[in-house]
């Protein structure tokens, strides 16, 4: 069975001498309080209920999964999931970043980041349950009514409750102007809602008392396509004037769908059958509503994938450590044994620290962004929180993308290194590898996230948002220029940096003829600007450790850091040499194939 | 449920007017008969088998898999796959390549091969079990005494028995030379084996009478290490004189392994507990005459994920051509319809052709490979044979690993075509991901090949079977090198061809200071090669479009395959520009990590 140590030391790095979150958010009313020690006991605590709690239920999770009752259509949760889920909440985790004014702990959003993290490195099906309701939280706390805000915050922000998305249907996921969940309008001011949805996490079990789903659907005269979506919230229980719950409401789990991985999370197929629905926000605005929510889960996919290549990479560093099998190419290193342990070989370097690059190349990413959330609501300044919301639009589908791909990459080389040992499910490591397909697809396939970058968040502002990435980049260029020991990690992104904004340009006159050529070159546009992002953060953890490291500090934290950024740069980002040719090739290779296709 | 249609046409088109096996194989006396229509009758045959009888018992083989009754030690196969199997062995199918002189048919290996693509696509856990059959019928051919070859030859050709080949131990897989299942000799000339096996695949079942296992193991006075493993044939019952069953033999499955995929083989833990055997080749030379077994495993691995990638991409290419989700970005195709079907996006046709690109490259090369298999046998000239040896073991590692690993691509990227619908298990897309997984780690994981391919067969020789291929290259280069419209197929492999050979020079150089240098380079230098050797049959596939185009051949057939070699060079084969990067990078980057793996 899998184990997994909460990695405390990088999270403290990356919060505290590299992001710099508490002085970074000084300015910010709300957290000019939240110190070092805070953040740090907080961790540790969140740690210790990822590792002690939530970790040992994982293995079983997939085993033994849902279980749906056809009669009474509840939903039995694998062993124990209910028991953790309680200490969860008396714990207090789920208020941990929500407002003080309903029942937060209004901590920064990279404390939670940190927390989901781990969570989701014990066992992503199990996280997923509290991850929909803290999206939940975040839109209704976004666009709910103050009656829907009174009644339901709390609840969620306590965690009693716990909330949905219920957007897709069978004939559509992506496409959801094709929706067809019908919402009447009642003379009490409510609406009954009526259709079938597909695909909802979290959408029936046994953990909460209520179940606060947020739903799309479309009122009697809306316009057709995605301008006629209101979002609408639909209890699973009626609530009370005083708080109580009330009737069932008409929306029942049918089926549970069979799935590759996540089998302790309960995809429900819900009908609802004139359920009783109120709206959220404007009608015919629920896109833009559900979009609140959308975004936050974007952010909490990628730190899925995040979670399953830190968790595969210590046990595949485990062992590789434990495994003796051949010797190593340029001689016994292990001589008083009968093979050298395997972590001597090259290639199993290469796959254990392609993992370890992707895992805290990611994590610094992340609480970057999660920082850049709280300025973008909480800085006093306007031009701060302009400037942080673009710079979250932009890196948000490269966190979603970006880190589920690599974690793809990171979960199948830790399995390969248990050799034959990997495909067996005791080890667990299949596991890691099943449970995050799923992050590649839902929540906008990685396709999806590279025309929203591509697409939305550079060409339609004319690479405005990239430029501040870019400046960010060209100012560590100009700080560190000069210091011959950063060139070898400083040279590449200034390379590529150049590359890319030639490139944008280019593939903008390229649309311009032709917008098809924007899908074209998405995909592998978003891999560049991922390489170039996790260069930047690299390079400036390289940065602190050669700061640290010259000082005199014998910390090996500080060397190995170092070594894992020269192997970045040395395997993983030369990537995007390729990448920048494929991008560059056109769209006819992709498009004048109908005879190949036919 | 997928579905399944025989690629009759493509293999047609591989098999007479690429590799044109009939016309090579003329001057070996044994197929000089062969036909066309002959092969094409076969592949009919074999594709109705395939699609018929084989593809509709996939999902519930995965979903069903293989029960082991504890008491009995009998194994159970998921339902129909024991008639499937009768049906198989009624055809004469397990035959088709074996020698006449056992009841063979004697017909050439590149047919066999097409047989086993096509079964692999339909079921590959079932295939498993004669696939086995057939790499111990090749062992026992080539090593048996022969009163073994006479006692058990007839009856796995037949298939009315079945074979395994018992290698891997719990603390060993990669490493023989650590294995301890220990062989006494006895009086009779016999063998008392006694030990234990894991990961047998098609190891215990309740399909044929009896089980062929080759065991390897070692004898009281053995060196240690792998110059002293002995193979021994080891039959589930034992075999009377008049050939008619005897007594059980005491081996036993003790145990089946719950695995990632191919849940419809039984992959056994065997217990020999004294188990009676026959010594196979000579005491001490069991790994050389069970690599006999290996090489054809490895062959037939690569065509595991080639049957994979093919049935996947017709699944895939069916789907996108049938779901409607959002607009082409260069205004709506499907005007009638809400929605335009999803093929229109670029994203993903690449998908569609990056799998289609890796099954059709996969095919030519894999049916050459096997059309040397028969001229490295039987071909008249000793130097015909000896060159199709020395190509045949070039090209072993990189059927294996770059197919499998090609097979992981293209698996992935058929299941993502789907959406979220992909990562359900009715659809069948993601068994087709989790059964491809083990091919890029069994018979030597890809790790494992890659050190084979640059160490022994590249390395080892000087370079001197890699310019045996770099000769096809250069003379296909030379007859298109003026033929303006070859030009954008000819130049990229004529420019890799010529870096591959400086960069062989460089890595030898560097291995001679430091050995572990061809481990840093190697999987990367494996996939290299692979893209020239594929880069060179997609050039001569657009070669022979490219002629039947300009004759006013109209069958769209030969644009479609213009276009998708226009896709490879375009799309794929760039991958190299980073893999040459990266195999250059030195091991520096890999082994000067010991804090940062600490």
């Amino acid at each position: 069975m899998p184990s997994y140590t909460p990695p405390l030391r990088d999270m403290q790095f990356v919060l505290h001498e590299v992001v710099k979150v508490t002085d970074e958010l000084k300015a910010c009313p709300k957290h000019a309080d939240v110190d070092v020690d805070t953040v740090n006991a907080v961790l540790e605590e969140a740690g210790k209920f990822a590792a002690e709690v939530l970790q040992p239920l994982n293995i079983q999770g997939d085993t033994i999964g849902c279980k749906l009752d056809q009669e009474t259509h509840a939903v039995t949760t694998p062993p124990g999931f209910k028991q953790a889920y309680a200490k969860f909440i008396e714990g207090g985790w789920p208020a941990l970043s929500c407002d003080p004014e309903f029942g937060g702990q209004g901590l920064p959003f990279a404390l939670n980041q940190c927390l989901y993290e781990m969570l989701n490195s014990a066992n992503q099906a199990w996280t997923m349950y509290p991850g929909l309701s803290h999206g939940a939280y975040e839109a209704l706390h976004a666009h709910g009514t103050p009656e829907q805000q009174k009644m339901f915050l709390p609840k969620l922000v306590s965690g009693e409750w716990t909330g949905t998305m219920c957007l897709t249907e069978a004939h559509c996921g992506t496409d959801l102007g094709l929706l067809r969940t019908k919402a009447e309008p009642q003379a009490d001011g409510t609406y009954r809602i009526t259709g079938n949805k597909i695909f909802i996490s979290a959408g029936e079990h046994d953990m909460a008392d209520n179940i606060v789903h947020l739903v799309l659907a479309r009122l009697p005269d809306a316009p057709q396509g995605s301008k006629g979506i209101s979002l609408f919230l639909v209890p699973k229980f009626h609530v009370n004037a005083d708080g109580s719950l009330g009737k069932r409401n008409d929306i029942f789990c049918a089926g549970l769908e069979h799935k590759m991985g996540i089998h302790g999370n309960a995809t429900a197929q819900l009908v609802l059958d004139g359920a009783v629905g109120t709206l959220v926000g404007q009608p015919n605005k629920g896109l833009p509503a559900m979009f609140v929510m959308m975004n936050a889960a974007r952010l909490g996919v990628g730190n899925q994938s995040l979670g399953l290549t830190e968790v595969a990479y210590q046990n595949a560093l485990a062992y590789a450590k434990d495994r003796i099998q051949m010797r190593s190419l340029s001689g016994p290193k292990a001589k008083d044994k009968p093979a050298d342990p395997i972590i001597v070989h090259p290639d199993v370097r290469k796959m254990l620290l392609t993992a370890k690059a992707y895992a805290e190349g990611g994590r610094a990413l992340a609480v970057y962004c999660t920082m850049l959330l709280d300025k973008e609501l909480y800085h006093p300044d306007e031009k701060v929180r302009k400037d942080s919301e673009e710079l979250v639009a932009l890196l948000t589908p490269v966190v979603k993308a970006f880190l589920t791909d690599n974690g793809h990459t990171a979960t199948n080389a830790c399995m390969q290194v248990f050799g034959g040992h990997g495909y067996i499910k005791e080890w667990g490591m299949e596991q890691f590898v099943r449970d995050n397909r799923i992050n590649m697809i839902y929540e906008g396939t990685n396709t999806v996230q590279s025309l929203d970058l591509l697409g939305r968040k550079i060409l339609a502002n004319n690479g405005a948002s990239l430029k501040k990435f870019g400046k960010l980049v060209a100012q560590l260029v100009e700080e560190e220029g000069v210091n011959e020991k950063m060139a070898e990690f400083i040279n590449p992104i200034a390379y590529l940096g150049d590359q890319m904004t030639k490139f944008t340009t280019e593939i903008g006159f390229k649309a311009f003829q032709n917008p098809d050529e924007v899908g074209g070159a998405a995909v592998d546009y978003l891999r560049v600007l991922g390489h170039l992002v996790f260069g930047y953060f690299w390079a400036r953890m390289a940065q602190v450790a050669l700061r640290e490291i010259d000082a005199g500090n014998q910390d090996p934290f500080y060397l190995g850091k170092l070594q894992t950024a020269r192997f970045y740069f040395a395997r993983l980002f030369p990537e995007t040499a390729s990448l920048m040719r494929t991008a560059r090739a056109g769209v006819a290779s992709l498009l004048d194939t109908d005879a190949a296709l036919a």
